[in-house]
């Protein structure tokens, strides 16, 4: 039997572990079901035939499940799957139809807190694997499998891991944890994220809240924290730190190509959000550039003073304001830190505090990478047709995959764009699912035999 | 016998009726204890030998108590003490050392929500005018109270029923509802107070919060408000909006020497609120006017998007700034909402939304009006010696009265600066109590013979 054949056959096994996998809650944020869940996945990975492994850094960190099949036909390439076991909290309960964790399959689709993410696109990997092992007692490379148990609470030791375990983990190309699916079935082939630094700025002024009469003297760090942020950005979004575009390279002629080529409905996108424009006014090739490649100085949060309802005449102690810079190839974020801090002393602001939470850099795979073409190839086929991505919009661990382990990183899935990850009623289409499985087993057989 | 030993013998009197009055609530923001406690206002005018009547606007406004007694010696001026019976809430509860409507004396002082503002400033001018009847079987002058119940909830109908009631509340000279008395013991002559218009101005961008990473293309509307406030001040706390002084009369001679002469301890000030320099870093005379005579633009509160604990990567879809503009004399809060209104439609933000909550002009009393010099001259008797202010750097509704009734207002009581006003643990001291007592008599005898 051929591999594709085991996986229209065993459907219904793969929909069964993954109810399994869904009724094991695991959610890092609050420590709940943790090494249940890592233990779970282990005995999963052993029943289809799948060496496995936990790894542990140190008390308190969440283990890695880590699952290893040796290739006899092709020992020299080993293609990685990067998952995770953890899910989002499943809050507010009330608004789920079915309970959050039972795994309810109605028709083609099973509910469930990470019923995709990512719980739906590790069975598929898992699957894949099985599937040829069970039909040709070999994988077409080596297959590595790292599930971590961090993801949603922002992957804090991946990088850890990554060095600890470096020769472990080698491998020459990775598959990440998702891969949307579009509106009309298409897979996104997702060749890179941005990087992200989240920051916190804040002024104080007055040792506490004043009665707003003495405005004519006590200063207003509200004020004082709007004067400052005005001077990171201009109203096309271009951000005015000194230097902070110096590492950043132009799309190549291949990246432009394959932006010029994905599909983007800028109308349809409009009228989702309600909004009229976009930033700088960009329109066509311009909007598209910007969502896989432009840097943002986003306001996350601002605030300062009396926010509740009606009038107070309070003049605030303090100002806030959280902001998320998204970052792109080549940006380094201690650099940009640096650069974030001597901005603000060169325009007078030493007042301003900085808080620094969060810094990632962005990761891209070349398009021109031949990896994207096997990867592609695999995904024509078991879906009909793909879609390539230079960059999501979004952050994830990316970079150290791609710089510690040398090997380029590609999104590919079963996540359909709404099937509300993070979201109550969040759930996993099965078509999706059996295609995605397919896909990881062309992806192995293109791969291994390159 | 003379009025002012009647108030030395009285004064147990005095702190017994207040107590009385603290014992019953009377929180306007919860219409809780409001026609209970007029009804106890109007029993001590009675007893006090003043005629008294409650005045009725419509159903669902706090009644007003007002108390006339005529002079047979000088039927040609009146003096029109303005107060009001109503308090702030007491919350929170578990701060307060004795409970908040107790009224228990300690040594020289008295306890309570109200001991000071405002039911003790009220039964000084009660004490001061039944010393003159007890003792002369007259008062220096026609005397009128009016009385209100919803001055800590802005003394929404104040206007209303100074229109309806203009006949019967007229009159020469109005001594307001309260009276500071700094660290010196030496009280505080105000002559008038600030205006005040509070408005919130707020954008929408998208229909919802979306995540940051389409900040490449969805508009944050916390940059387009901070963008759209920024035009409205600059740094030296100026504002920018055109006109928005054009009314404004310089100080006069004699307000300049008032100003002058006022003391004011830039360091004890400065350490009180842990600050170091002032709004455009004035020093001496300009921060003294600023205070008393300058119009601010001061940001209240400012919220848009996460403002909890760590990061969130959020793009708001709204933003919100509350906003105060302490108004000076001559400005009209019509014309000067229509000026930002105008402003912001000039300066491209016509999707900049405006809600007026407030709009209230200021009231100065000219420092060469006879009025002034009569207080001045009881006030020093009374207290030893006092201080001249050219304006209150607040907001009170003293623009109707002195617009309305045509009437001179002066700010002149026995409220400690540190007395924990609208804090728990308000306390009113017996020795201003009487002082001011005296000083009200005094300010009577003054006003009449003048």
């Amino acid at each position: 039997m051929l591999p594709l054949k085991y996986v229209d056959i065993h459907m219904d096994d793969l929909v069964s572990e993954l109810q399994t996998l869904i009724r094991q809650p695991s959610v890092s944020a609050k420590n709940e079901g943790i090494e249940e869940c890592a233990n779970l996945v282990q005995k999963i990975l052993k029943n289809s035939g799948i060496k496995s492994e936990i790894l542990r850094l140190r008390k308190g960190v969440a283990p890695i499940v880590f699952g290893e099949v040796m290739s006899k036909q092709n020992p020299s390439k080993t293609l990685m799957f990067y998952n995770h076991y953890d899910v989002q909290p499943a809050e507010p309960f009330d608004l789920w139809n079915d309970p959050p964790f039972s795994g309810t399959r109605k028709g083609n689709k099973v509910f469930g807190r990470g019923a995709t993410d990512d719980k739906g696109e590790m069975i598929t990997r898992i699957k894949a694997v099985e599937a040829c092992l069970k039909t040709t007692g070999d994988v077409p490379c080596n297959i590595k499998f790292v599930i971590e148990g961090e993801e949603e609470t922002g992957s804090a030791h991946i990088e850890d891991y990554l060095k600890k375990y470096k020769k472990k983990f080698s491998c020459d190309g990775v598959i990440w944890e998702f891969g949307y699916v579009d509106a009309k079935n298409r897979p996104i082939i997702g060749l890179g994220m941005k990087g992200l630094l989240f920051v916190e700025l804040s002024v104080s002024e007055s040792n506490i809240d004043a009665h707003s009469s003495l405005a004519a003297l006590i200063k207003n760090p509200a004020w004082r924290l709007i004067d400052a942020v005005k001077t990171l950005r201009n109203t096309d979004g271009k951000i005015l730190i000194k230097d902070w575009y110096n590492e950043v390279a132009p799309f190549s002629k291949n990246d432009l190509d394959v932006i010029r080529k994905e599909p983007f409905d800028e109308s349809a996108f409009k009228k989702e959000f309600g909004i009229k424009s976009f930033v700088g006014n960009k329109k066509g090739m311009d909007a598209k550039k910007a969502l896989v490649g432009g840097a943002t100085c986003n306001i996350a949060g601002f605030v300062s003073g009396y926010t509740g309802e009606g009038a107070k005449t309070v003049l605030p102690g303090d100002a806030l304001v959280k902001i998320d810079f998204r970052l792109i190839p080549k940006m380094v974020p201690s650099k940009q830190i640096s650069r974030l801090k001597k901005h603000l002393k060169s325009k007078g602001f030493s007042d301003v505090k900085i808080k620094v939470f969060h810094g990632e850099a962005a990761a891209r795979t070349d398009s021109s990478d031949p990896f994207v073409v096997q990867v592609k190839d695999a995904a024509d086929s078991a879906f009909g047709k793909s879609i390539l991505n230079v960059s999501n919009a979004g952050t994830g661990p990316m970079f150290p995959f791609a710089g510690i382990l040398g090997a380029p990183c590609i999104s590919i899935g079963s996540t359909y764009m709404f099937s509300r990850i993070h979201s109550p009623n969040e759930f996993a289409r099965v078509d999706l699912l059996k295609k995605t499985t397919k896909c990881m087993c062309l992806i192995m057989d293109n791969f291994g035999n390159s």
